[in-house]
This record gives structure tokens, C-alpha cells and sequence, in this order.
């Protein structure tokens, strides 16, 4: 019995295939896609796959290929020319074929290509006659050479384009599509003495030899340092190997009966199941992208072409079905004859990637769950902020580009403080304001802005964080523009863009624009306003549906960062399951309200600052009861004062200034000395490392007196009336067991009294935010003093990394570009390290307390992969900004599908509900 | 037969105990030590001990005492009768006794003590007969009224204190001593009616109704309050119960007969083996010690009193022996017969601790390392740092205390500048340079002065890290002094200083005085510098001698932090075997590199900061030829550039000040708005987790470049003279294995260019800190790129707490105050926190690379216990500042002793010797 010859070569065609769409490891993608639809019967071009066997074998001989290969190839030619009805080599009926790199992973551009194989001096002819295009002909055979040359010769392209840019110049014209046959045949002259020169040898005629020239190039590709490294970035193993893919071409610029097209199974824009696509007759597919001529609807292809059109719509159909999603397809018809050149997963908006998931879920072609994995959680954003209109944006100027730090479109007219933002936001003007950085003093200016750009800043900046808490478009770390306040300008390059100029800034993307770009509000948030009824908004009708499957599936609670009672009604409209974070502080910025807060500080004596304390407590007890209010007896966390107390009082270095300027009689004092004298004493030079957090609270426990006493007494009004509240305190900043201990003891005891002192049962927990490493690495200790984990992945990102999130823009930006980061850590969250230290703490933490609540108030709450990080973790819940509580969801729900928990962490908050 | 009674007492007396020195869990310290010497045949006043069983039984059976208590009491009085020759109530042949508190640890102050039991208003008329003295007699009574009153039947003391003062103020006199025999009388009666009044009961004349009243006071004295807490602090359990002492009192006041004393079987100073003490004839122990007579010189009790000398000498002889470590003893002679109070192991200065280790192993009496144990590695401190005159020292006005930063004495006039300091020091003069806080500018001044003084900072703080690395007197952190630098003078409290005026600053304490204290230098460092011959220093013999032990007997090396070839020296005369943190940039601040560095940081192409780093490159490279010169081949680690670019250009807010200043015409701009210009884009908020470390050297690599080639081409140069040298290159702050890859590549390209352009063999290391917490967390990743491991301590203790040193100061004062915090985490290793970080880092990076070698170069390298720690977690070696080594080596034998390593992780630093 003959030993059975191992099959290196896997043909496709007229139907059949020896291949099949799993057979991804030995063909690869490109080859295995190819093998699928042929079986599928979809008219392909044939074509045939060497596999990624022959590639390995390649690099284990010395690059010399096995014995048998040849006679498979030779056969495999055959069966094409007898599928296509063509013969390779001959001028009167010609084969062409292109020779093409497959491996199981996608590398795009990484390896080498050749199109046009077959032609030579005599076939060209052939071509020429058959095509009726002379110019085209010749055009593809100087194409051919300069690819071949390329890519299996390894002459420089330079050599080449050289050729082709004199010869232009010669003609006096601009475009290769502009050159006559005659100097196409001119060029072709000069290549082949090139090839000639640099190469050796005489540009090969024999079709048979190109092809196996150009396959082992293709094999050789596999090693080049692009691929190498492109494999080394994306933890591909050198060992796959790559198939070779050689299928015969098709023309459909063959005349009158021949066309070319692209289109869609379903509208790729708006997700409405239509079919959706252009065409061009007699023309290459290039023409149709180009835009040279405009190409037709696909829709007249029924009357032009009502066969093709037929076929093409049953194809389609399978295919979609076949796959299960949308297909973005290229076709081509060759003298009355379809082909299928590729079908892939089609690109779709936002709010299309929604509608179709969930009219496949109605159509039955698709489960819930499927359609859950079937929406990028960012898309979802785009859905709930303004967006330019798409047919403006392209026409305006892209002046720089900073971080996408919250989405949404605004434009407006530059101001640079925030006053003035208020001034003009008062006369009903729409303003950008333009900031090198942000603080806490100019709350009220982004409140009254369009939108915020910054010159400094990461993901995490000021700026950034409240920009998305208020939903309120916003760019940061913008570098490439200069803020000069004194001249009311900023320069970018050569730019100079005054105050009162109009400016678009896109949080989606961080571009900045000059001018004014229409937009178009986000249709979901008209519905919440009641400007639109929810049931004529078919945006919302489907973004509802996604919403309601995600919240079956997720195994985690969503939470929202919010600290007034509009925000904590936004995130509850969004589904928030309560509150996971309040910063209190943020209400201490109000104008009626920083003055007390100033005279607390300036207060030298514990007595003096219980004064100003008193007027504070009342403040705050009526924002916490309306926050409890809103949230309608969900958990409500509240965190104690967090921030030094330094942001509270006027900038040193401008007091500094006021003070030396007024010594020499410019300015009057008005107690400015005393203010800076207060200020020094608080300045820190790293304030992110100073006195803040619990630091605050234990070093002046009247602080955290009057704030437990707010929340407790706005808890027991509630309560009194009848309401259901359970707020949980959260201490801040906590590193050693004794910090939290210390605080706890204020808190309960303040508690207690306030309770007893109003008569009402009040449920309330007391726990802390896990934010400085050390307290991840003792979280056992920690445990036994806390009901409750709130992970501060911010700080922990900044102190973890030694990062700080205002600074670090700079070199982040770097980072990037250098590959040393694959992410910006504060914006998704570093799973390697910052994950790291978590795991520890969740289980140290749980290992002592069993039913620990472990929940996640940082930024990185709102991303989906930290999202989904959260949910394999074991956390409850995870806590963001109220806008992106719909993200979250979807994310939790991906999560919950991607990897469900084993362990049972039930999850509380869902069953609150 | 009958069951034999509980023994619930334990009698010791005349040269029989009933209880052993090891019974310390049941007699409580006090009691097993009692009975320990009683039993060596030490003449103790007989007593006897009731066990800690009882206190338990107490305090489980509702406070009521076992029923054979009191049989077993009474049988032990009717000992200490026959023992002393006396009789319990006997008003003829009174017997006075003690009762005190005794648990196993030691719990000074916490609990109960009543004195002269026994008196009532009879007996105490047989003690003025007995003494000739009836005003000590009924002061006697007096005060053990006022004890029992408050211990026993827990009246406010001051009920009693009110009287006594009433009473001095009618008698127009100031001491208690004072007061007359009849005035005594007067309050005796007028304290007895307070205890009517307020214990309802009339003062309890039956001496056995005394003791059992008081036994019971003490026992419930376990549980009061204080005791409570102080155990909670200290982990001492609750249910060890405490013992309680009954004791027979002697009295030294029974006429010319009698005496008492306190004396050191090794003079505790000098530590040299001489008899030490003084005493009283006719005396009690209070009257040495309150100084109100001159007391005379033990050796003078020779002649007074010849056998009760010799028997002294006997005794405290064998208890040296005994305890195998010099005594420091107290005495009564009570009518010619010696009694020995307490014997416990003597205090003694840093040279007597050492003499006294050193002898006793010359003597035989203990080993090597016992005598390694006896030693406070911190003791060694005293010895190499000047200090002030010991007599002199009390007479100066203390008037602030801040952190005893980096130890010594220093005298001097006050400045404010370093530039003042400089001028000043120049002119012969002694100056203190005295800063809010000190920065990089200031190290010329810091070298100049004497001292430094700073009102922030911690211990790590700039001023404290390069004043330890001077082994400069230090003391930061006095936050009671405010610094006016304009009108050049500085406050504390009501004091004003200006500048000129003297000061004195205490290295050890912390401690700043008025005036100028006289100060004498260090024997050691005198020796080094060739001023003293090390034969004639005895000082330096026994340090050698001490050091040579623990030389051989310590499992890791000790190496030293060193920027420049005179601090190596120290370190190599120290005994330091290599360098492992040298700072370059400490080296950029010396005022002919600062304007070249200032040019790289202002240039705006690379192409400038090349041409600067040009210079710079050979400056550098000379630094490193002498670091490399005194090390001899022992491996010198330098670090590549750590600090932020802004500590080399003038600060910020001056400059702002400076141009608003001068755009108003006051001043000239002098190109100052371009240095401002750039000031302001290299601001940041927090510089700490700024562009810094690697960070700067992955954005500039070429200042990486400069270094790598300085530190090859110097080790290239020395290489070619034939010497040894072994360089270690350490990349700072390195969070992510990318950065440190990136690194690397340089160094290694840059290394590898020089070696061969030099034609000569050079071995070199690449490693990194491990400073950052993520690195810890992924040091398996980053171990692949490392041949070794520093941690750096300083910072990984600043952001695994989110400290900043600079700042923390102020709340970790107050931390230490309220128990939050048992230590400052700056400068003892917070081994419960970051020292988990590190094991982390250390497993996880040894794992992956089995001889990776671990070090440490934060500023905990120099701390005891912190050394300690780094010993037990395996490390290779730690690195200190030089005057460091020594403590650092003690330190090291120490924790080898303590904890002698189970795996056998050889240090190779000492086997290369």
C-alpha cells in the first residue's frame, strides 16, 4: 500500500472546497474564510491555500520546500483555469492570479503581496485585446514588475517611483491615470532594465516561475522585522507560520457586462434592515473607493443587472445568516458572471450596533446574551451626549489634539476664566472655557461652559473628572496649545486664537476645531427631560431593550458617583442601584459656601472653627437629605472631607505676588498677608501626599463630627417622614488600621447620639476607601474596623505607579507612543499591577470578614475592561459617573457572560431591588 | 492522706526562697527576682510573693480571695518576724512593710504601691522613739495615709495635696521638709477626717485589716484603666494577672549606724571596671538621689564601714557574675546590717556598652555574641559624632525640640542663607544654618555650617538625608520655630532670634538651646584622619575589636551611600564593602556643573542638550574615576539621574514675583521671563510622582546616554591602570518592566561602544530600584530584565503610605501622639506594610531569578531594626549612609544572632573580600 502523500495545498472553487472555515491553524484566516464560502456556495474566484505546514517546513529546511509540493501546485492550477474557464499563461485566455500572505492572526500590512501574476511581454497583449484597454493592460504589467520587483527582487521602491516621476514630468501631467500607453510602455522598458540591473537577471516571463518566486517571498515575509515585531507587540508565537493564498483574479471592467461594488446586509449608520451599497459598471474595484466617478445606489442594480442583483441579494442573505451579523461584502461581475471577493463583519455606529443586535434577538437569528456581546460598551456613549453633525465636521479645521476626556460635541466662544464663562453663559452665549489646568474653584465656570479644554492633565485630571460627572464635553493634556491669560489668547504653531473666537471641541476623539460646528443633542436625554415622549424615540425604544437584557445577565450592582441631587437623579433615571460615591467637598465650592469653609481654615482655635463648622453642618444636612431623597432608600455613600485644605484658599503663588506688588504700594493689602501666611503654613510640595483624606479628619475630629452629624440628621429626618434611607460613611485615605479606627469611633459615637437625640431607627455602615497601597497589603487589619471596601483606584493608580494624575500627562503621552504602555493606567485600569494589589486586598479583606461589601468608586468604574475586571474580582458592585451608569452595565453583563463567577458572591444590591 | 492545700504565697528571706528566678509567670518580675537573690544568698528584707493565680481566682470569683489566703499570709508574717527580728504592729520593735504590684512584664507606673504598712497612731509613736526622729516618723504616717486614702479607698488626691498646701502657705515655708513635727500632727488629723468624710469609714488602725485592704487595691489595680490601655498598647495579654509583694522595710535613717546607697559594679560612663556609687550615713534612699546632702564616694564606705564594704563588694561581685552583666544596685544599712534593695542590669553610655562587652568577653564571663547583643547598635552613634560637654550640656536654656535628624553637638551663629553660611564659614566662623527647609541649592551652604536647622521636614526629609550623609548635626522638623527671613530672625514662642546670635543644636535629642555649648569631637574620626595614633586611642581599640566580632559573625553585607570620592573614603574606613547608592545629581549642584545643567534643561533641541551633556561628561566622568578609585573593586551601584528637572533652576513662585515685579519696572527681567517661561512647563503639581527618575531618562534618553558613557569610560580608565573595578549601573523608579527594557537597551548599547573603544575587559551590572509599589508587585517581570534588586525604602515608604516626606511631618507628629502610629514609617521600617511590599517583591523577583542580587539604599539601610528586617528577608546587603556602616554592621550580627538564617543564601558581597 503507497504511503499517502501529505496535502500541503488546499484548493477552493465552483463550490468545493477541500478546506473548511475552522481549518484557521492550518490555512489561516484569509485561506480558511475562502475555503468557507466556497463551501457555502458562494461564488468564488478559485483559488488554492499552501498551508502554514509548508511555511514551518520552509524555515526548518533552510528555506527549501518539501519534494511534493510542486505536483500538488500544478494540479491545484489546473482545477482554477478549469473553474474559471481560463488558462494560466495563455495570451488568448488569460489566467491571472494574485499570490497573497494568511495567517491564523490578522497582521495587516505586515507581509507581502503580488497581484497581476501571469502577465509578460506576450500576455499583456492578450489582456489588451481582451480587455479593449490597451492602457490598462500595460498599467497592470508595470504594476505587476514593480510589485514582483519589490517584493521578490528586494529592489528599493525608490528606483522605481523614480522612473514614474520623471516620466510624468516628461508629460507634463500629475496622475499615473493621466499617462498614455506610450510612456506606460516606456516605463515598462526602464523597469525591466532595472530589474536587470539591480537583480541580476532578466525580469522572469515564465508565469510558473513568478508564481513560485513570489511564494517563497511570501514565506520569507513571514520573518521581516515589521512582522517580527508586530508579532512580539501582539503575544503572537513565531511558530504559526503563514499560508499562501494563490487565487485566480477577476475584472470587472470587462465592458458593459462587467461591474464592481461594495455594500452591507443592513444599514451600517442607523442599523435599519435594508440593503445597502453602491456599484459602478465597467470598473475596477478602486473606482468605486475613489470617488472618480460616483457610483450608483445598489438599489438600481435591479434594473441594471436584475440576475446579478437576485443572486447577489440571496448571497448576501446567506451570508448574514450564515455569520450571524452584518456583512460588509466586495464583489465584482466578470462578463455577466458574480464573484464574492470577501465578506467580512461590518462596521456600524453606535446606535446601529444597538438595533441590530436587538431586531437580530426579535428575528430570532441571535440569543440575548449574543446580542449583549455584540455592542462596544463605549458605543453606548454615543448615544448620550451631543454629537457634530457628521456632514458638517469634515469641513472645519483640526487645529490640535488633546485627550478625549469626557464625549460629547461643543462649541463656543473662547473664554479663559472661569467668571467669565458665567458672565457670558448669563447673556446666553454658548462658551468653551480654556484652562492650562483646572481646580475646584472654577466649578462654576465648566457648569456654565459648553465644554472644557485644558492644556495640561490626564484621563483623571480635575478637569477630566468633573467633566464627565457633569456630562459636560471635555479635552485635557492638550500640549500643543500656550495659554497666554494676560493677552486673552492662545497660540497653537503659528495660530492665535483670541478670546470670543468660536472654537469645537469633540470628546470623543480630543480634537479641537476652529469655528462653530452644528450639533444635535442626544436623543435619550431629551427623552429623561420629557422633551421627547419615550415611546415616538426609537433611539430609546432599543437603547431600553439592550439595557433591560444587560441588567438580567450582570452579577454585579451599578452604582453612581454623584455629590448634589441632580446628579444622583440622572444616575437613577440611568438605572443607578445608589450612590457609590459623594465627594463632599465638591458642595464646599459653592459661592454661598466657601467663605465658611475659608473661615474655618483661617480659624486658629479649635473653638473658632466649630463656629464656622456650625454653619456648614446646616449646608450640608439639606444636600445629603436631598441626595438620600433622590436615591429613594438605596445605599448612599458619603466620604468625609477629602482634599487638603489648601484648594480652599487663594493660589500661593498669585497671593504671593498681590503681596509683593502691594508692599511696593500697587495693590491694597486687604488682609491678603494674613491669608498668605495661613497658606504657607498649609502648602505642601506634593499635596497629593499631604494632609488630606482621614489625615484631615483625625487631625481636626471636628470636621468629621459636623459631617457625620449632617448625614445622620438628614438620615433621621427621612426617616421620620416615613422614607427609607441607608447612608454608609466612608473615611478616606486610609493606610493603617488605626487611622480608620480612630475615625470610626468619632463617627459611631456622633451617630448614636444623633439618633437617640431624633428617636428613629436608622441603619447606617461605616467603612473606608481602600486607595493607599499599604492598605490593599494590610486589608485583614483593615477589615475588622470596616463594613465596607470602596476601592479609590485613582489614588491607588497614583500612588501605586508613583504617578501623579496631573502631572503625568507628559510622559504617559510617551509611554504610549514608545510602546511602553499599551494604556493610558488611568484610564483603564492597570489589571498586572493596580490589579494586583486589589486581588490582595479583596482577599485579605475577605479572608477576615466574609460578607465584606467591596465596591470601586475610581474612575475606572465607568471603563468596560475595568468593568469586566471588577466582576471577575469579586466585587459587589463597581460605582461611575452618572452617564456612564449604562456602559457599566453593559460591560458587567459581558463580564457576567465572559467568565461567570464560580464562587457565589451573591450580589447584594441586586436583591435589594 | 489529705489533699495538700494550694500554695498561694511564696516566702523569701534570710537566705531561703520559696520561689525561683525563672517562676516569673507565676511571682510576677519583682517577685521571681526577689527570690532569685534571696536564694543566691543576697541579704534582701524578707516578704513574700501571692501569686498571680490569685489575682485570676480574683477576679473569676467576683473579687473574693481563696479561703486558705489569709492562713497562708499569716504564717508568712510570722517569717519575715523571725527573718527581721521584728514584729508586725508591735509598736516596741515595729515592722513596716511594702505592698506592691508585680506581672510578668513590666508595667512602670500602671499599677498600685502602699509604703510604710503598718503605722497607726500608736506605732507610729515607737518609730520616733526607735529613729530619734519624730518629724520623719509622723511624715511617714502622714504619707502613708495619703497613699492608702488614694489607692486604697480611692480618694481624689487632691482632697489631701490641698491640706498639705494650706498648710505651707500658714507656715509661710515652701518644702514639704520643712514643715514641723507639730505641723505634721496638725495635717495627720486633718487627713483622717477626709477619710471619714469621704470613705465613711474611720482610718483603719489593724495592721493586718491595712494589708488585706491594700493587697485587694492592688490586685483591682490590674484592671484599672491605665493598666488597660497600657497593655493593649504593648500586646500584653489581660489574663496574666498580676502578683503582689509584701516586703519588710528597712530604714538607712536608724542613726550613724546606718546607711544607704546606690552604686554601678562598672563605672556606666567610661565602662571601666571599677566599684561606682555613692551614699548616705543616716539617710534614706531619696536623700542621694534628691541632692539636699552631698553624698560621699562609695570607696569612702570603706573606711566608715569596712565589713558592711566588703560584704557589698562580695555581694555585688557575685550578682555581676550571676547576671553576667554589670548591676546597678541600691542598699540600706539598717542599724549595721546590710540589706540589698534591688539589683538590676546597669544603663551605660555608647563607649561603656562597648568596653563592658569587650571585657566581660576578655574576662570569660560571655561570648562574642553575647557581647554583640549587649550593644544598641544606636549606641555606636555617639561615638562618631561630636558631642556636647556632658557638664556643661544642662545649664543652656532649651527652647524648641524638632526630629533628631542626623546626629552630633553643634554650636554656632545663626544664619539664614547658604550663602551666608558660606561667606560666614570662610571667615573662621562657626555658623548653624537655620531654613524653613533646605533644597538642592542649599548644599554648599549645609556643607559650611556646623549644623543645620529646618522648621519642616521629616526624617527623610532633603536636610535630614544629606545631613546624615555629612554626618552633618541635624535637627528638622522644629515646627515651633517660625522663620521672618526678611527681618532675619526666627521665633519661638515669645523668644526672639536674629541672626549672628548663637544657638546650640542636639543631634541625638532633637533638642535647640540658647548660647554657644562647648562641644568635643569624635575620638574615631580622629583616628581616621591621622590626628589621634589609633595605640593611643582606647575609644578606638574596643570599637575595632567590637567590630571585627560582629564582622564575622553578620550573614549580609553592609554597603554605603556615597556621591563623592571623600565620602566614599569614610564609608571604605568604616568598613563599607561597596557602594550601593551613588546620586549623580548631587553631583550637577556644585557651582561649576549647576549653570552647565541649567543650559542642558533650558536648550529646546536635543542637539543642545547635547552639547551640554558633552560637559557635563567629563565632569561626571572624573566624579566616578575617584568613586571608583577608593572602593578598591568593590562594586559601586550609580544611579542614573533621579530628580526632577525643576530642582535645578530657581523656584518658581520667586521668579513670579521677580517678573511681575520687574515688568512694573522695579527690577530688571534679565532674561528671567525665559527661565520662567520654562519653569512653568516643567511645574508640577506634585513633583514627587512627577518626570522624574526613568522617566526623564526615557523622555531625554540621551542624558541616560551621557551617564552610562561616564561611568564606563571611568571604570574603562581605571581598568587600563591595571585596578579593579566593579560598576553597577541602577535605573530609578522603575514601576513597569518596559521602562526598565527601555533603559537597559540604552545602557547596554552605550556600554558595549565604550568597552570595545577601550580596548579592555569591564565587568558591569544594570539593575534597578524598587521603589515604586507596582514594581514589587511585578517583580518577576522586571527581574528578567535586572541582575539586581535596591529598594528604595524613601520612596516606597511615601507612596505605600501616600506620604510625602517633605510634608508628612506635621500629621505624623501628631499620629505619634495619639498611638495612631507606634513609629515614624520615615524612619524605622514599617515592616507590617512596606516591608510585606517588599517580600513580595523579593519572592516574586528571586523566583524568576534565583542569585538575583537584593539590596537596600533608602535611608532605613542605617535603622537597627530595619536592618534587621532586611536580614530575615533575605536580602544580599544594605546600604547606609558612612557614619552609618558601623551601626549597621552591629545591627546586621545582630539580627544574624536573633535569627540565623535557614536557607543558605551565601553573601556573596563578603565572600569577595
Amino acid at each position: 500500500m503507497a504511503i499517502k502523500e501529505p496535502k500541503y495545498v488546499y484548493f477552493f472553487g465552483s463550490g468545493k472546497a477541500d478546506g473548511k472555515g475552522k481549518m484557521k491553524d492550518l490555512l489561516g484566516g484569509k485561506g480558511a474564510g475562502l475555503a468557507e464560502m466556497t463551501s457555502l456556495g458562494v461564488p468564488v474566484p478559485a483559488g488554492f491555500t499552501i498551508t502554514t505546514e509548508v511555511c514551518n517546513y520552509f524555515y526548518q529546511h533552510k528555506r527549501k520546500l518539501p519534494p511534493q509540493l510542486n505536483g500538488q501546485i500544478k494540479k491545484a492550477l489546473v482545477k482554477i483555469e478549469k473553474s474559471m474557464g481560463k488558462k494560466f499563461g495563455d495570451k488568448n485566455n488569460l489566467l491571472l492570479v494574485s499570490v497573497r500572505s494568511g495567517a491564523k492572526f490578522s497582521m495587516p500590512g505586515m507581509m507581502d503581496t503580488v497581484l497581476n501574476l501571469g502577465l509578460n511581454d506576450e500576455s499583456v497583449e492578450g489582456l489588451a485585446q481582451k480587455t479593449g484597454n490597451r492602457r490598462f493592460a500595460l498599467d497592470s504589467y508595470r504594476r505587476f514588475i514593480q510589485m514582483f520587483g519589490n517584493v521578490v527582487l528586494e529592489i528599493d521602491k525608490e528606483m522605481f517611483e523614480e522612473i514614474l516621476s520623471d516620466k510624468k514630468k516628461e508629460c507634463e501631467v500629475k496622475l499615473d491615470t493621466q499617462l498614455t500607453a506610450e510612456a506606460l510602455e516606456d516605463i515598462i522598458l526602464k523597469f525591466k532594465k532595472v530589474v536587470k540591473q539591480k537583480a541580476k537577471i532578466n525580469f522572469p516571463q515564465d508565469p510558473f516561475k513568478q508564481l513560485e518566486m513570489s511564494r517563497d517571498a511570501v514565506f520569507s515575509s513571514w520573518n521581516n522585522p515589521r512582522a517580527k515585531t508586530y508579532r512580539k507587540l501582539n503575544k503572537i508565537p513565531d511558530d504559526l507560520g503563514t499560508a499562501v493564498n494563490i487565487q485566480a483574479m477577476v475584472f470587472g471592467n470587462m465592458g458593459e457586462t462587467s461591474a464592481t461594488g461594495v455594500g452591507f446586509t443592513r444599514n451600517p449608520s442607523t442599523g435599519e434592515k435594508v440593503f445597502y451599497g453602491e456599484y459602478l459598471i465597467n470598473a475596477q474595484g478602486e473606482d468605486v473607493v475613489a470617488g472618480v466617478r460616483t457610483p450608483h445606489s445598489i438599489n438600481d442594480l435591479e434594473k441594471q443587472m436584475p440576475k446579478i442583483y437576485k443572486q447577489l441579494r440571496q448571497i448576501t442573505g446567506k451570508l448574514e445568516k450564515h455569520y450571524r451579523d452584518v456583512q460588509d461584502f466586495e464583489f465584482t461581475v466578470e462578463d455577466n458572471k458574480l464573484f464574492m471577493l470577501q465578506t467580512r463583519i461590518g462596521k456600524r455606529t453606535g446606535f446601529a450596533a444597538i438595533r441590530i443586535a436587538v431586531d437580530m434577538v426579535r428575528e430570532g437569528l441571535i440569543n440575548k446574551r449574543e446580542a449583549l456581546m455584540r455592542v462596544d460598551p463605549e458605543q453606548i456613549n454615543q448615544l448620550l451626549h451631543p454629537m457634530f453633525d457628521s456632514k458638517e465636521r469634515f469641513t472645519y479645521k483640526v487645529i490640535a489634539k488633546g485627550l478625549a476626556a469626557s464625549p460629547g460635541a461643543a462649541s463656543g466662544k473662547v473664554v479663559f476664566t472661569a467668571d467669565e464663562a458665567v458672565v457670558s453663559s448669563e447673556k446666553g452665549e454658548k462658551v468653551i472655557l480654556v484652562r492650562t489646568e483646572t481646580c475646584p474653584d472654577d466649578i462654576h465656570g465648566m457648569h456654565a461652559a459648553q465644554g472644557i479644554l485644558t492644556a495640561r492633565g490626564g484621563m483623571t485630571s480635575h478637569a477630566a473628572v468633573v467633566g464627565r460627572g457633569m456630562g459636560k464635553t471635555c479635552v485635557v493634556g492638550c500640549g500643543a496649545i500656550t495659554i497666554n491669560e494676560q493677552q486673552e489668547c492662545f497660540n497653537v504653531g503659528d495660530t492665535k486664537v483670541n478670546k470670543d473666537d468660536f472654537i469645537s471641541i469633540d470628546g470623543n476623539t480630543g480634537q479641537v476645531m476652529l469655528g462653530k460646528i452644528p450639533t444635535q443633542p442626544s436623543e435619550i436625554l431629551q427623552v429623561f427631560q420629557g422633551k421627547i415622549q419615550e415611546k415616538k424615540s426609537k433611539v430609546f425604544q432599543y437603547f431600553k431593550s439592550l439595557m433591560k437584557w444587560a441588567n438580567e445577565v450582570r452579577e454585579i450592582g451599578i452604582r453612581a458617583n454623584a455629590d448634589i441631587p441632580l446628579d444622583a437623579k440622572v444616575a437613577f433615571q440611568f438605572g443607578a442601584e445608589g450612590i457609590g460615591l459623594c465627594r463632599t467637598e465638591h458642595m464646599f465650592f459653592a459661592s454661598d459656601r466657601l467663605p465658611v469653609m475659608q473661615e474655618m481654615i483661617l480659624a486658629e482655635t479649635e473653638e473658632g472653627r466649630r463656629k464656622a463648622l456650625d454653619k456648614l453642618l446646616l449646608m450640608q444636612k439639606k444636600d445629603f437629605y436631598g441626595l438620600f431623597k433622590e436615591m429613594k432608600g438605596h445605599p448612599v455613600i458619603i466620604r468625609t472631607l477629602d482634599p487638603p485644605l489648601h484648594e480652599f484658599l487663594p493660589k500661593r503663588e498669585d497671593l504671593m505676588v498681590e503681596v509683593a506688588l502691594a508692599k511696593r504700594g500697587k495693590h491694597k493689602l486687604n488682609g491678603k498677608e494674613k491669608i498668605l501666611a495661613r497658606v504657607e503654613k498649609l502648602h505642601e510640595l506634593n499635596p497629593m501626599l499631604g494632609h488630606r483624606g482621614c489625615r484631615l479628619g483625625i487631625t481636626y475630629p471636628e470636621i468629621t463630627e459636623m459631617q457625620v452629624r449632617a448625614i445622620i440628621e438628614a438620615a433621621c429626618k427621612l426617616a421620620k417622614e416615613g422614607k427609607k434611607v441607608l447612608p454608609e460613611i466612608m473615611i478616606p485615605l486610609v493606610g493603617h488600621v488605626n487611622e480608620l479606627k480612630n475615625q470610626r469611633e468619632i463617627a459611631v459615637k456622633i451617630a448614636e447620639e444623633t439618633i437617640k437625640k431624633y428617636k428613629v431607627k436608622v441603619k447606617y455602615m461605616i467603612g473606608t476607601m481602600i486607595e493607599i497601597p499599604r492598605a490593599a497589603l494590610t486589608a485583614d487589619e483593615i477589615a475588622q474596623e470596616a463594613e465596607f471596601f470602596s476601592f479609590g483606584t485613582n489614588d491607588m493608580t497614583q500612588m501605586g505607579f508613583g504617578f501623579s494624575r496631573d502631572d503625568a500627562g507628559a510622559f504617559i503621552a510617551q509611554y504610549l507612543d514608545k510602546k511602553i504602555f499599551a494604556e493610558d493606567p488611568f484610564q483603564t485600569l492597570d489589571q498586572g499591577g493596580i490589579g494586583k494589589l486589589m486581588q490582595i486586598g479583596i482577599d485579605n479583606g475577605r479572608r477576615v470578614k466574609k460578607n465584606l461589601e467591596v465596591g470601586i468608586c475610581g474612575e475606572h468604574g465607568g471603563d468596560p475592561e475595568s468593568v469586566k475586571f471588577c466582576h471577575r474580582a469579586g466585587m459587589n458592585y463597581v460605582s461611575c459617573s452618572p452617564y456612564r451608569v449604562p456602559v457599566a452595565c453593559l460591560a458587567a453583563a459581558q463580564g457576567a457572560i465572559e467568565s461567570p463567577r464560580k464562587s457565589a458572591i451573591k450580589n447584594k444590591e441586586k436583591k435589594k431591588k
